[in-house]
């Protein structure tokens, strides 16, 4: 089967394998991976070879820590204003999506926030007075992402939520201050978020910020101020091992292109029947987004796309219709799979 | 091998077979668990049996909520008087080992916080004025328990930390508003953290705390506020599902008995060699600690033990010795042996 899902999603059949073969004695230690202390060497290796691993793959330089914590997003959106709003008081957010959009609500409690929209420049306005400027770099319900990163101008730098494309396209650090990713969508299972921060963007937290929300716990405690998610950050060690052996980052960006493309180009030769919004410089290649005229079609399609195989293409509860998630390790085999299923449809309704 | 580690700790072989031999197709879906969207039918089923085995294992009554969280037990620290100080702005902590105390430290920044030490009543000065009495009811460091319930006198109920014991005794709801447990000693791998709290505890909470700080988010969300940690879960759901096989969590007090019992016995016939500090009556049951007379013998022990398949035996960093932990997965036999190792070294130096 193929599996659409927006996360938890699917994870590369290798990394599985892996997972398989190894569940029962962990590198001749005669105990699982689930069953391993944390502070162990074996696990502090897999720590430190996932981070190595990073910062190959997307080029990380040495002035910034890496951070693997729990909470996912939500733990997220009140963690960046309590770590970093506190020197200006004032964020802007540019708010173009369901997740963009719950970080700056939940920001709101900090202190003063600004909001932009997506566009060619959407932090024009930005000024000194902006501790950080905040942007969601793919909305994975809305279908819509980033073409390139947006210029910070005044604000003291970028704030990213990575979390939908993370490892998909390579970064650019030159003005980012932390780039953050829950793992489920391109990265592990479910249970670990990710954060790439500037070591001088540590310490300015609010005196109140609880320790477990404190960047700096994570950064300065090797990503152990209490026990971590030892297995997903296993699993995110062998998703870099096989993204290292894939050829990087720059593959995956050729890949999720190419992936995209195929439905694109559906959506764009039967535009009354696939209704998509999103305008073409902002279109997601992780996340094709679209709808049918009516709820009967949908379901219609829903069901012939099961019965090829493809699952999980449901959109979003709050938004319905059709999302179609292709994340690194999705083949380009289902994305020609469900190109071929949409053009068929198309051709008998 | 024998894995005594204080946690992440041993599983049931059971559980570990059927996480591998269902890896790949989770329930005829085609994905692996670990690819499975949260909210999904399947996944939402093992939400719902994971919950209705601990209503039967617990005895949990019907006007307590289950929450399944992430961030481990230093969140816990921060969040439960961010969720239940508010109305005295005041607690009292029975401090006693490294995890109350690290409790009581960050309970500080909230409000008042009162101190008593384990002993036959150590809340006989609890009072109205008293949000709370918490307590840690085994301190896997220290190797010290509770021997049963305290009473809350005056405090408006108990909030524990059953982290290193959860399961492995009964619990007397009558006069609890929250437990909480890490998962990584006795209960599922690292990276979830139940809790089991009072519905009428609920929305108590400082307004400054974050969503994913507020147990209202988990217990009115079904522990879904956000994408939870959904392998963590299933290994939890399998777990119980061995607990009820074997017989429940009485069977597992009395085996916890017996495992225990095996060690002190040696530590009571010789203590001059094994140096045993705890009071009788407040023996853990799940970590038997103790130290030898120099570091010398002490590392000859742990390389003994070692060529005696016995693993993991170190002391936490912050006192050293030696701790055996013992939950719910170690068979009698790992016990038995540990106990003849011990004799034989006796015997010997």
């Amino acid at each position: 089967m193929w599996n659409f899902s927006a996360g938890p999603a699917q994870l590369p059949k290798t990394v599985l394998e892996q997972v398989h073969a190894r569940l029962f004695n962990f590198q001749g230690c005669g105990c699982s991976i689930l069953e391993m202390g944390h502070r162990t060497d074996e696990i502090r290796a897999v720590f430190a070879t996932l981070e190595e691993n990073l910062r190959t793959l997307l080029q990380i330089p040495r002035h910034f820590d890496l951070m693997f914590m729990q909470g996912g997003g939500r733990m997220q959106f009140a963690m960046v204003p309590m770590n970093f709003l506190q020197e200006t008081g004032c964020a802007i957010y540019c708010v173009d999506g369901t997740w963009s959009k719950g970080a700056q609500e939940r920001a709101l409690r900090y202190g003063q926030i600004q909001t932009c929209s997506m566009g060619a420049d959407p932090f024009a306005r930005a000024t000194a007075e902006h501790a950080y400027a905040y942007y969601c770099d793919n909305e994975t319900i809305h279908g819509k992402r980033f073409a390139c990163t947006p210029r910070k101008h005044g604000a003291r730098g970028l704030v990213t939520d990575m979390s939908s494309n993370f490892l998909s396209r390579p970064i650019d650090w030159e003005e980012m201050g932390l780039v953050w990713a829950a793992a489920q969508k391109n990265f592990a299972p479910a249970g670990l978020t990710v954060g790439i921060v500037r070591r001088d963007w540590l310490n300015m937290a609010y005196s109140y910020t609880p320790t477990m929300m404190n960047y700096a716990s994570y950064a300065y405690g090797h990503s152990m101020p209490n026990t971590p998610p030892v297995f997903q950050v296993y699993v995110a060690k062998l998703v870099t091992d096989w993204l290292l052996a894939e050829g990087g980052v720059e593959r995956m960006d050729r890949r999720a292109k190419a992936r995209s493309q195929l439905l694109y180009d559906v959506l764009d030769q039967y535009p009354d029947l696939y209704v998509h919004e999103v305008p073409r410089a902002f279109r997601s290649r992780m996340n094709v987004v679209f709808h049918l005229p009516n709820e009967e079609l949908t379901q219609e399609f829903l069901s012939v796309a099961r019965q090829n195989d493809l699952y999980y293409l449901e959109g979003h509860r709050s938004v319905g219709g059709i999302r179609a998630s292709m994340y690194n390790a999705m083949p380009i085999e289902g994305a020609r799979r469900l190109a071929f299923v949409m053009k068929e449809f198309a051709k008998k309704v």
